[in-house]
């Protein structure tokens, strides 16, 4: 959401899976389209529509508007969230799987090939389910042509066929999200051999911060903590990234083909990173570089940026400044009061802006069961994470305290010095950041800093004129429809 | 705005007149419908509606949604924001005003009569122009009875009469505001020797904050430093308000003649002070008790109230406090992922619940002189003040610094501390306070703290199962579809 709002989490407050995007809030796709550009989506998202805000409002989820507000502020291309489960309860997404009605479409004998092929290897005439880590090391039983990845893909260059744009498209990979496992050849592609050892400290165990200390006892890390699982999955993982690097060829090779290179700008960037085991965690919560550094490369295919081609740009970039960056690559103008973050398109060109001088990552850990083991209540289930390209403060919610890394004397952040006095200054420094950043101007998205100046003074031309003593003090045009005779006298009485 | 929403300022961003309040945002309107009780305005709200917002929604302001989003969440039984100024540049509202409507039907001959007979006296047989302060004290030409509060006050009988509820009506005086005019007998019942000095003193003129300091010497203070001006302008000013009081009487005699006294909860409040030359200024803006501590009197007719009748409650109390009390009041659950503020019903029953520690205020002045006079930058023109019942604190940002004031030894705050090294850790404290409230969670608006209590957990009962080494690991049913015979084998190739 934060990607799709240039707006932090708790300025746009759909900060964790399935909370809804509250109706109205501004997406990518307003500003785009405001721009002169369209703005699709293929693939995976998780928005979450605010059902209830729609009714609320009268959209209908079948209009072009309620779509969008729907679907984040997209239009739709082909959406497939990617995660087809089924449980005793039923399923976990409602919603019609694209994905699967190609599987089907394809003669996978299935009502759920997602599950059953897609993500799945066999064990003899067996399924052999993707969803366990024993299984992650075994072939999917599914053509290669045909799994998540390619079928994306396809679809996009069929997008590209159709659409002249200006676009923006966003294409969402699922993979390499769970269930980890891969179809051949990629799935023994990598080996055990390819397995670095975890980046991890004894240090990291003795008397952690709670909510660290509360992750790295779940069910998650303790998968992660074992050798047995870090050597079935991490080689499924380079797979499945392998089979994203060669369709994301098959893309390239198709913008060459079609001569569209010159005038098309490739972002390639992920939402969050993974432990794998590394400070004994496994996925994507807390803050270590681990989790929060993703990757992000731009091409930019204009001679402005020739300069810096090939190059890496060390600023304190966010995930909210991308929404930026497009509305100025697609020749808008980035509305301030409401994207929060900040386009990119300067760095680009070589040119160096004065910057932020730290970084915010926010999380909230409010429906996890980490909340519950810590007793905190929902509103106090909360990280916030400011760094400032050496120092990295993270500051619980909740009377939870700090953890606090030097990342310049110990890159892996195995040692929180938050416990010691010689930080003070430090931390309150970062702390200061943070206290400034929390109370950022978030939420006057309806008035513009221009809009703000154009209003001063300007009562002052229709007839408000308070605070004057005889009228004297102002030009006489000012106060002409006060002044002259009495129409009547009604002071008198009846 | 605060009222309407239960929330902070810049919670809601609407934070200073004609900044429109953004589309969607849940106002009271919206609670008490849910809880079966209507929600009526009557008279004047400085509301402006996010016009472009509900375009982009597709919102017309004719439909029965769109017209409560363009009014607040209200139903208008009778709109008149009461300010019909007119100048060069034209009207300063375009709306059509119901009161002029009224006074021209009652043959007050004149195309604006508020200008020319509500706000206007008479110096001979020329108008005098209640605009200006030199006219304050003469009789405003108009019957007393078609005066603005006599005005709404019928309107709100008529209301009453036609209503039966259950409803809250917003019942929303103008006056006491300027213009400054009074008609008889109300003009002369109070003279220059009913005006109390100004409390102001000479030290906050010796090197003030200089937000403080650009305030002292705008044209609104500049006038209230004035004995001319405030002995012109106070009498007027108690007359108006003793108007305000014979018309609450006609209101409450109305409720005791109809046997509504028993079922009807009567709140009295303002949404701000006014300096009158205290601490050199004049209006509303700033943090000094005379601005930012409105009365509050509450009436509720249940016997559960009659324990605090007539008694005092010296709690941190705040504007947004209202729509959660009155959510309270008609029997529904205040949402506190969306209301920010706290029902007062606990104190009326006599309870004492734990309390905030500290109250919050927010100005935004981007929109005035004074931002321009201090170079400041319009998302740095805000102040903020948190107050723990004897401390005052005032942060500006943009790097203005603070002021500080001991409510306890120095009442009448003419002392800035601020300055002084022994209140550091004071200062400390309440700027602590103030970080921690700009983290406050204030735009998850669209999962409560039940939601997410009832999320935790319900994935893995629709088969998201990530994590598992084989599945062993939970109950069978879990992973009833994750098993079985392969239904056929694709990982042979063709």
């Amino acid at each position: 959401m934060c990607f799709y709002t240039g707006r932090y989490a708790s300025s746009h407050g759909a900060q964790w899976n399935n909370f809804p995007l509250r109706v109205g809030e501004h997406t990518l796709g307003d500003h785009l389209r405001r721009a002169g550009m369209e703005c699709w989506l293929l693939g995976k998202t998780h928005m979450k529509a605010d059902a209830e805000g729609m009714v609320r409002l009268g959209l209908s989820p079948d209009s072009t508007i309620g779509a969008r507000q729907a679907e984040c502020g997209f239009d739709a291309w082909i959406r497939d969230d990617g995660l087809w489960g089924q449980g005793p309860d039923g399923f976990y997404d409602e919603r019609r799987s694209p994905y699967n009605e190609y599987l089907r479409s394809k003669d996978y004998p299935s009502q759920n090939p997602w599950a059953d092929f897609a993500n799945a290897g066999l064990d003899g005439d067996q399924i052999a389910s993707g969803w366990f880590f024993a299984n992650s090391d075994r072939a999917a039983n599914i053509r290669e042509e045909d799994s998540e990845t390619p079928w994306l893909t396809t679809q996009t260059i069929d997008f590209m066929e159709k659409n002249d744009g200006p676009w923006l498209a966003h294409v969402s990979y699922i993979k390499p999200h769970w269930p980890y496992i891969v179809p051949a050849p990629y799935h023994d592609m990598y080996g055990v051999s390819h397995v670095m050892a975890p980046l991890r400290h004894e240090a990291e165990r003795h008397n952690p911060h709670p909510v660290y200390g509360a992750y790295m006892q779940n069910r998650i890390a303790a998968a992660f903590q074992q050798d047995k699982v870090r050597n079935k999955v991490i080689p499924a993982y380079m797979g499945l990234i392998k089979q994203c690097d060669d369709q994301l060829g098959r893309l390239l090779d198709h913008l060459e083909r079609t001569d569209r290179w010159h005038d098309t700008m490739i972002v390639l960037t992920s939402d969050h990173g993974d432990y794998l085991g590394d400070h004994w965690l496994g996925e994507k919560e807390l803050f270590h570089e681990q989790s929060v550094k993703v990757p992000l490369i731009i091409f930019d295919p204009r001679t402005e940026a020739d300069g810096t081609r090939g190059t890496t740009c060390e600023a304190l970039v966010e995930s909210i400044d991308l929404a930026a960056t497009f509305v100025e690559a697609a020749g808008g103008e980035v509305p301030s009061h409401i994207i929060e973050g900040r386009s990119l398109m300067p760095w680009m060109r070589g040119e160096t802006p004065k910057w932020r001088d730290f970084a915010i990552s926010e999380y909230d850990y409010s429906a996890t069961p980490q909340a519950v083991a810590l007793g905190v209540a929902p509103k106090d289930a909360r990280l916030f994470m400011v760094f400032d390209g050496r120092y990295k403060l993270i500051h619980a919610e909740g009377g939870l305290g700090h953890l606090l890394f030097d990342l310049r004397d110990d890159p892996n952040e195995f040692y929180d010095l938050s416990g010691s006095d010689s930080h003070d200054d430090i931390v309150d420094r970062l702390y200061g950041h943070l206290a400034q950043w929390g109370r950022r101007l978030s939420q006057r998205v309806t008035r513009s800093d221009a809009d703000i100046a154009a209003m001063r003074g300007k009562s002052l031309r229709k007839g408000i004129l308070p605070f004057l003593v005889d009228g004297n003090e102002v030009d006489e045009d000012l106060t002409q429809f006060y002044r002259g005779k009495a129409p009547a006298d009604f002071t008198k009485g009846e």
